[in-house]
C-alpha cells in the first residue's frame, strides 16, 4: 500500500531546489509553490538564496522535521547520500526525478539497485527515478517540472513515458481534460503501476485510471491487483511496444504465436482493462468514462440533423458490433408533434436540416424520459439554420444530469468550436466525428461486461499425478530438455490426458507385431527420434496402414528416405499409433511469458494453426469461466459448436482439459512449452484424443 | 463530359435570388458576389428590387443571352419552367439546387424524372437536385449556399450529402485545408460521380480527390471510370452505409456472403481507389495527398524527442505491414556528432527530451539529403527545453520542398498549436497523434500499388461453349430458376469445369450397377432433388462407399431417412460419384450485385466458407492478374502455396477457372447465383475437381 503522504503530505522537501530557472530544480519548486501547496515547503540547495520567497536551505540536515515528502532533483549519488538523512526526519515517500540510473546502463544499474534496497529497508515508498513527478490537484500538489499545472478533474492518470506525461497534461492546460492525480513513473524502481492502481482504487477523487504503460514487471501481481480495481472502476491503458514482439527463438507452435503481445492482450482481458489502441483512444475513452456512468445496454440511440453523419455513426455501432436501439412506435408517436413530417425517427432519428436548437430540445426532453434508452449521440452539422451553441446548451440542460450515458459529434470546425466547449463543459463528451463517439460508447459497453474477481488463486479442482510426470521430465531433462514424444506423452496422462493406443518398435518386425497386438482397424506410423521435431517434413508420418504389409512398407520407406533426408538424426524407432477418426483437431499450449508466467493457448490444430493464427490466450491459472471464454472467442467455434450437419463436440472436455494444464503449469514451473497438437476433440460426451505432443522443459530451474 | 461552363461561366443567372437574407435565394448570390465572380451576374425574383448592388430581373425572359450557367432556388415545377427558357439562351449547365424532388417520394420522383428528362434532351448538365451547389474557388465561383467560400486548394471535393459538404468547409473555412472544387450531387439526376472523377482528372488545379458517397448508380461505369482516374491522380473515399448491407434473401453461399459492402469493396479495390475507414481518416489522407507527392518505398523514417510517441509510432507501422527504414552505420555515423552520445541512431531516431530547433534542424538536414529515404515522420513532445515553433520551422525549411513524404505530429495542445500551424502552411501535413501520421504514410504507399488501366472490356482469351450451357439453362428454367446438380454440372462443363466420374440411378439396383461401371475405388452417394439444397443436414450425402454391398445399404439408409425427415421433398433419385481423395477444398461463386453486377467469389470452400469467411470478392470482366489477386487476398492462401509438407496446388487452374466464369458471367446474364462448393484444387499441373454446384437462373431476362 503507498502511504497517502505520497499525494497529500503535511510538508515536503525538495532536494536541489534551484534559483536558476532554466534548472528543473526551480521549475518542481516553482509548480509547488504556484500550485498552492498548503504545508510546509523547504528547498534545499548547497548555493542558498531565496526562491519565490521561500529561503533555501543549504544543506540536507538542516531541513526541520518531521518531513512527510522527499522530492529529489540530484545527482543520482547525491540522491543516496540525502535519502537516510531525510529517512531518519520522518520522510514517508519520495519522488526521484532525477535522471542517470537503470536507463544509461553500466553504473547507473547499480546506483538504481541501491535507491531500490534503500526504499525497501527504509519502507520509504519511491516513484522514479527518471521521471517527470507526481501531481494531485485534489491536494494542490504539484511536484514536477510540467509546465503548469493540470484543471482538478476525477482522471487518474498514470505514464511510463515523462515526454508523454508533458503532452497530456499540455492537453489538459489548454483544454477541457481534469486531472485527479498524475504520476510519472519513470524506471519503477519501487512503486510500480499495480501499487499506484491499488491506490487509485481507493481513492474517492478519481473515477477513472487511465495509463500509458511500456511494459510490466511483476505481471502476475499486475493481473490480480488490476482485477480488483477494474471491478470498482474503469482502467484504460495503451500499451506501447505492443506489435514489438520480437524474434523469440520458439520450438513450439504455441511459443512461436505467443508474442509477447498476446500476453498482454490475454492479461489485459483476464484483468477487465480496457485497452486503448492509440494516445488518441486513451483519451477518448477517458474523458467518457469520467463524464459519464458507464451503460451496459449496448444499444445506442442517434439523433441527427443530417443523413451523412447519421449513417456513419450507424456503420460504426455495425462495424463495432454493438446494436442500434429500436425506437418504438409509441416514442415515435410522441416525437411526432414536434417535429416535421419528413423526419425520419427510426433510429438514426433524422430531424433534418432546419432543425434549430428547439426542436433539439423538444425531442431530446422526450429521450431523456425513456428509461429502456441508456445511451444517446447527439450529432449536428451546423446548416443554414442550425444553432449549434444553443442545441448544446439545450443537450447539457437536457441531458447533462441524466444517468445516460450521452456522447456528441458536432461536425465541422468554425461553426461549432464554442458549441463543443458548452457540451464538455456540461459533462457531454464531444467528439469531433460520429465515428470516434461511437467508439467511445462501446469502451463503455465494453467495461459492463468486465468480470468481477473471480481469480482462482491456485488451479481448480482438477489435479493430475505429479509424481508420474516428475519421472518423466526427468528423462527429458537427461535428453537435453527437448522431449520426445513418448516422454511428453507420459507427461500428459499423468494429467488425464488420453492419447490412442500406442506402441514402440525398432524393426519392422515389432512394428507389424505393434500393429497386429492392437487389433484395431487402422494404425499410424510415426518416426521416434530425438533431432527431428518437424515429422511430416521428413517423410516421419504414414498414415491409414491397414494390414500387416502396409506397416512391413511404410517402415521400410520410412528408413531409407528419413536416412537420406536427415542422415545425422538418431533414430530410436518408430511409434505405432491407433488411427483416429472423426473429431475435429485442437491445439493445446503452454509457454511461459517473461512478464505473466504460464501462458494456455487454444486453437485451431494441425497445420492449419499457423497459417490461420486462429488461437486465444489465458494465463494460468485459469478459471472454468476462463478456459470456456478461450474456446468461445476463436473464429472456428461455430464449427466447434455444432453447425449445419456437424455433430457439437465435446466442449466440456475441453475446458476441463485446459483446467487440467494451468494446474500443470503451476505444479511444473520447468515446464517451458508444450504443444499438444493435434488434440482431436470428439462430439459431445465422448472426450479427447491427444495425437501428438511435445514438451520442452529448463534444466535449471526447481 | 461535363462542359468547362459549370465551374468556369462566363456568365450566370439566379433564378430565385433573393433579397430576403433568411432565403437560400440570398445565400447563393450572395456567396456568387462575395466569392468575386468576375463574369457576368444575372438575378431572377419576380419581386424585383435589388441585392448587394444587383437589380433583379423579374422574369427569366428578361435575362440576356448568352447564358452559360443556370442556378435554380425555386420550386421544382419553377425549374421546369425556367430551363427551356435558359435552354434557349444558351445555358450550358445547370445546378439545381432546391429540394422537392425525388427525396420526397410521390410526385417528387416524377419531377425528378423530368429534370432529367429534360437534361438528356437538351445535352445540358445538371447537377443536383437538392444539393447545396458548386463551388469552384480558383475561377473565384461560389454557386452554393454554404456558410462562406472554403480557400483556394488542390483538393477536389465531391459529397452525397449536403450536409456534410457544410461541415467540411466549415473546417476549411476555420483551418487549414483548401479545395480547387466542391461538388455537393444531391440526388444525381444527371450527374454522377463518375461524370465529376472523370472531369476532375483532367483539371489542373485538382491534385487529389476525395469524396463522400452513399450509393453508386452505374456501378460498372463508375469501376471504368475511376479506373482511368486513379492511374493519374489518388482518388480517396468514404463510403457511408458500408455496413448495412440489409437483409438479401440469397439461396447461395456466394449471394449470402456479397453483401453490397463487399461489391464496393472489390469495385473500390479494382478501380484503385484508396478507402477511407471514417470522415477522419477522408480528410488524414486528403491533406496528405493535397501536400506531399506519393511516395513508395513502403518503409518510414520517425524522429522524435521521446521514446513513447515513438514507440507508439512504430507500432502502428508494425500493425498495418509497413516497415521501418533501416538506419545504416554511415547514416547513424553522419548523424553522430550533431546528437548526445545518449541520442538513438535507429529507428526511431530518438534525438532525446532536451533537442532544441537547431538539433531537430541538423539531422533534418542530413536526413534531407538521403535518397534512399522517401518518408520521414517528425514527432515532437513538448518538454523542458523543447521549441515547438522553431522546430516546425526547421521542419519546413530542410524538409518542406523535397520530393519526400514528410509528416509531423507535434503532440499536445496549447504549446504546439502555432508549431502545427506553421507546418501545414509549410506544406507538412500535421496530425494530433502519431498514429494517424502512420495511417496517412500507409495510405500514400497504398496508392503506390495502384495499377495503371488494365481492365478488360470484355473477359480474357478464355471461352466456353455457350450453346451446350444454353440448354442446361432451359432445363433449369422449365424447373422454375433453381438449378439441381445435374443441370449446374452441364453448364460448368461447357465451359470447362471437370468433376468426377458420375451416374444417376433411380433404384438401389442401377446405383450397384453405375458402382461396378465406374470401377473406381470409392464413390459418393448423394440425394437428388429439387426441394433439398443442403443435402448434409438431412443425410442426404454418403461418403465413401467402396463395395456394392455399401452402395446398396446407403441406397435403403438414404431413403428411408430422408423420406422421414423431408417426406414433401420430390425425389428424383441419386447421383453416385468417383470419390475424390486429396486437394484442397475451396468454393468458387458467381453473384449479381445490383450496382456493380456479376460478382465473383473465390475462397476456402466446404462448410468452412460459412464460418471462416475467408473469400475474396471481385466484380467481373476480372483480368487473370484479378485473379491471382483474389487468390493471394484470403488468410488461407499459405496453404495453397504448399506449405510444410503439403504440396503447393493447381493455381494456374484456379485462375483459368475464374477467368471462365467471368466469361460465362457476362454470356449469360440470366445466371443470377452459382456456387461450386466444394471445388477441389489438386497439386500443380493436375487441375481442378468441382464436386458440387449450384446454378439459380432469372427466367425474366434476356
Amino acid at each position: 500500500m503507498l502511504p497517502k503522504e505520497l499525494f497529500q503530505p503535511k510538508s515536503i522537501a525538495v532536494i536541489g531546489a534551484s534559483r536558476n530557472q532554466e534548472k528543473v530544480g526551480y521549475g518542481v519548486f516553482a509548480n509547488l509553490v504556484k500550485a498552492g501547496f498548503p504545508g510546509s515547503l523547504y528547498g534545499v540547495n548547497p548555493g542558498g538564496g531565496e526562491v519565490l520567497g521561500y529561503p533555501l536551505l543549504t544543506s540536507v540536515e538542516a531541513v526541520p522535521a518531521p518531513i512527510d515528502l522527499g522530492v529529489f532533483v540530484v545527482s543520482p549519488k547525491d540522491i543516496l547520500k540525502a535519502f537516510p538523512i531525510l529517512a531518519a526526519k520522518g520522510m514517508k515517500a519520495a519522488i526521484a526525478i532525477s535522471a542517470g540510473f537503470k536507463e544509461i546502463g553500466g553504473e547507473g544499474i547499480l546506483l538504481e539497485r541501491d535507491l531500490t534496497a534503500m526504499a525497501k529497508s527504509t519502507g520509504i515508498r519511491v516513484v522514479g527515478p527518471n521521471c517527470l513527478g507526481v501531481i494531485d490537484t485534489h491536494a494542490c500538489m504539484n511536484a514536477s517540472f510540467s509546465n503548469g499545472t493540470p484543471s482538478k478533474g476525477n482522471i487518474g492518470f498514470i505514464s511510463q513515458s515523462g515526454a508523454l506525461c508533458t503532452a497530456i497534461l499540455d492537453q489538459s492546460i489548454g483544454g477541457d481534460i481534469g486531472f485527479s492525480k498524475v504520476i510519472s513513473m519513470g524506471n519503477k524502481a519501487d512503486v510500480s503501476e499495480s501499487d499506484l492502481l491499488e491506490y487509485l482504487a481507493d481513492d474517492p477523487e478519481t473515477r477513472v485510471i487511465m495509463g500509458y504503460i511500456e511494459s510490466i514487471d511483476d505481471g502476475r501481481r499486475f493481473v490480480r491487483a488490476a482485477k480488483e480495481v477494474t471491478s470498482r472502476k474503469p482502467v484504460i491503458l495503451v500499451k506501447a511496444g505492443a506489435t514489438a514482439s520480437g524474434a523469440k527463438a520458439a520450438s513450439s507452435h504455441t511459443g512461436s504465436l505467443a508474442g509477447s503481445d498476446n500476453a498482454y492482450g490475454a492479461a489485459f482481458r483476464q484483468a477487465g482493462i480496457i485497452r486503448a489502441a492509440s494516445i488518441e483512444e486513451l483519451f477518448d475513452f477517458s474523458i467518457a468514462f469520467s463524464m459519464r456512468p458507464p451503460t451496459s445496454s449496448g444499444k445506442i440511440l442517434i439523433l441527427t440533423n443530417a443523413g451523412g453523419p447519421g449513417i456513419l455513426a450507424a456503420d460504426a455501432v455495425e462495424r463495432l458490433g454493438i446494436n442500434l436501439f429500436e425506437v418504438s412506435e409509441e416514442l415515435q408517436a410522441k416525437m411526432a408533434p414536434k417535429t416535421p413530417p419528413t423526419a425520419s425517427l427510426n433510429n438514426p432519428i433524422d430531424i433534418i436540416g432546419d432543425a434549430r436548437a428547439d426542436r433539439y430540445r423538444d425531442v431530446l426532453n422526450i429521450l431523456s424520459q425513456e428509461d429502456s434508452i441508456d445511451t444517446i449521440l447527439v450529432l449536428l452539422t451546423p446548416q443554414g439554420m442550425t444553432e449549434p451553441d444553443e442545441t448544446a446548451r439545450a443537450t447539457v440542460e437536457t441531458l447533462g444530469k441524466t444517468n445516460k450515458a450521452v456522447f456528441a459529434s458536432f461536425v465541422g470546425q468554425a461553426s461549432v468550436e464554442e458549441a463543443r466547449k458548452i457540451l464538455m463543459a456540461g459533462g457531454i463528451p464531444s467528439y469531433p466525428v460520429p465515428e470516434r463517439a461511437v467508439d467511445a460508447a462501446c469502451a463503455m459497453f465494453r467495461y459492463s461486461n468486465v468480470r468481477r474477481a473471480d481469480f482462482p488463486e491456485d488451479g481448480g479442482s482438477l489435479g493430475g499425478r505429479p509424481m508420474a510426470a516428475q519421472r518423466a521430465l526427468g528423462r527429458i531433462l537427461n535428453k537435453g530438455g527437448k522431449g520426445g514424444e513418448e516422454d511428453s506423452r507420459d507427461i500428459l496422462e499423468a494429467y488425464g490426458f488420453s492419447f490412442p493406443k500406442n506402441a514402440f518398435a525398432t524393426t519392422s518386425k515389432e512394428a507389424v507385431e505393434a500393429f497386429r497386438s492392437m487389433s484395431v482397424p487402422k494404425v499410424v506410423m510415426k518416426i521416434v527420434s530425438p533431432q527431428i521435431l518437424h515429422k511430416t517434413d521428413v517423410g516421419g508420418v504414414k498414415l491409414g496402414l491397414a494390414s500387416e504389409e502396409d506397416v512391413a512398407n511404410a517402415y521400410e520407406t520410412m528408413m531409407s528416405t528419413i536416412s537420406r533426408l536427415v542422415p545425422d538424426a538418431h533414430i530410436e524407432g518408430v511409434s505405432i499409433q491407433e488411427m483416429i477418426v472423426g473429431g475435429q483437431e485442437l491445439i493445446l499450449g503452454l509457454t511461459r511469458d517473461p512478464q505473466f508466467g504460464p501462458l494456455l493457448m487454444f486453437g485451431l490444430g494441425g497445420i492449419y494453426v499457423e497459417v490461420l493464427k486462429d488461437v486465444a490466450f489465458r494465463i494460468a491459472p485459469i478459471s472454468k469461466r476462463d478456459a470456456r471464454e478461450m474456446i468461445r472467442e476463436i473464429k472456428y467455434y461455430p464449427l466447434l459448436a455444432g453447425y449445419r450437419g456437424t455433430d457439437p463436440v465435446d466442449e466440456d472436455a475441453v475446458v476441463d482439459a485446459l483446467e487440467r494444464l494451468s494446474v500443470m503449469s503451476s505444479d511444473f514451473p520447468e515446464i517451458l512449452e508444450l504443444d499438444i497438437n493435434p488434440i482431436r476433440v470428439m462430439p459431445k460426451g465422448k472426450g479427447l484424443r491427444a495425437i501428438d505432443c511435445r514438451v520442452s522443459v529448463a534444466g535449471t530451474e526447481k
